[in-house]
């Protein structure tokens, strides 16, 4: 996946954020998230999965995905995924360091800005909010393959809502005289009005509904796709639609609301 | 995703192993095989993340993919991913206990043979031949991601050949008479010819054909699909057929000769 930032060949300074890149990859993460929710849905909610229980080996409590999502993490983190800004933990506070070499990436973000992270709110809106909303209810046991299933999906989701650091990075340095009084005013709302176009989030959604009518159908071998309306979709579009826009899209603004706040620090 | 057995409610000694979930499991793992695919291409080859480095840490010498591979097996073992007959570690020799209660399914596959594991060939083949074939080359340093998603079609792809052994069982139950004198005579040749339904593997080529142009075209918000001939898809339809035809449905068979070899043991 792209960068998106093109750092000065050499000085290792980036001041070069590109919008198109952003609005590629944003796009691109669209197909991510839709395949993850459908991946998602092939398990029922199997909620024993996130509900605290007791480890047998440490006696400790805490639910299977929560020691899976926190183990992964550091396994992730020792092979450098967050030493990437658009990756954002769930649960390391300190992360350990990367025990592979790793490219050192010039950060295009501002460096108080840049520890942002809304995972906590995100977790608990994804298992209370929205699994129960796009998976069916009931229990398989299959909780091994659940949580891996639900790491995707934070995973995705995460990675989205918080590109709005690299959003609002763009879209200050396009016209800081525009956000300056609102950021040394810590006027949320000001700066939420100046970071909503309800035009292209309109888009988003409508788009995001055909990408699950289209990767979410009963593809067959001879038969053409069907007559639309008795179609059935492994996720229902109109749901992953107002996902984006009840949830993902609010949530974006909030990190870029958080980025912008501190972006005169 | 539905078991593809019925255990005997109570006895839990399954007898009843359903060839429609089977087929069914089979068909919807097809999407998640596209799909894996298709996240993978997002990234070039970065074939540094799967050659052999340094660990910074431990001085040993092992690729950060395989290394990733190996302490993420590590951390599923302990949620009970390889207590499920579909999973297959690539690495773990001694599998790790679950350290959460987890659920107690009878076997439906012979004891003796549900040992058959070829993720070694799996390995090789995927990073040797298929990985060159469906993502472009070049190198953006994106080694973690790349490797998470590595991970993520190393496993779909290797649960979908194991499951050769439930599709062995299920045939060896409905005509033992058939497959007995191959098994007494350890005939691999004649046993690869009573496998194998040109007709069915043919269907299958082309459903994921279709599943690879369906979900992995660009979808966007106010076009149609566009003109068929000038499509863009994020991995080759035909290449997506092809890896079936060459290699995932060859060596579901191998895995399924494998079990058979074994079946009267």
């Amino acid at each position: 996946m792209a960068r998106v930032f093109e750092s000065d060949s050499g000085s290792g300074c980036s001041n070069v954020l590109s919008l198109d890149l952003i609005r590629e990859s944003l796009i691109r993460q669209e197909d991510t998230i839709v395949f993850s929710l459908i991946e998602r849905a092939k398990f029922p909610l199997n909620s024993p999965a996130f509900e605290e229980s007791r480890c047998l080996d440490s006696g400790s409590f805490s639910s299977l995905t929560e020691f899976f999502v926190r183990e992964t993490e550091i396994i992730q983190a020792k092979v450098g995924r967050y030493e990437y800004p658009e990756e954002n933990p769930f649960f390391l506070e300190n992360i350990p360091h990367s025990v592979f070499p790793t490219h050192k990436y010039p950060s295009a973000l501002h460096p108080k800005a840049l520890s942002v992270n809304i995972n906590k709110q995100i977790w608990d809106i994804y298992f209370k909010e929205l699994l129960p909303l796009f998976v069916k209810p009931g229990d398989d046991g299959n909780y091994p393959s659940t949580a891996a299933s639900d790491l995707a999906c934070l995973q995705a989701l995460s990675r989205r809502i918080h590109y709005g650091k690299f959003v609002a990075e763009v879209k200050f340095r396009d016209a800081p005289q525009d956000y300056e009084p609102a950021i040394r005013a810590q006027d949320r709302e000001a700066l939420m009005k100046l970071l909503t176009f309800e035009k292209v989030e309109e888009m988003v959604k409508k788009r995001v509904q055909k990408k699950a009518e289209t990767f979410g159908q009963e593809v067959k071998f001879n038969s053409g796709y069907g007559d639309e309306s008795k179609k059935k979709y492994k996720v229902d579009p109109l749901l992953a639609s107002r996902i984006y826009g009840e949830w993902l899209i609010p949530l974006t603004k909030l990190v870029e609301v958080e980025y912008l706040l501190r972006r005169l620090d």
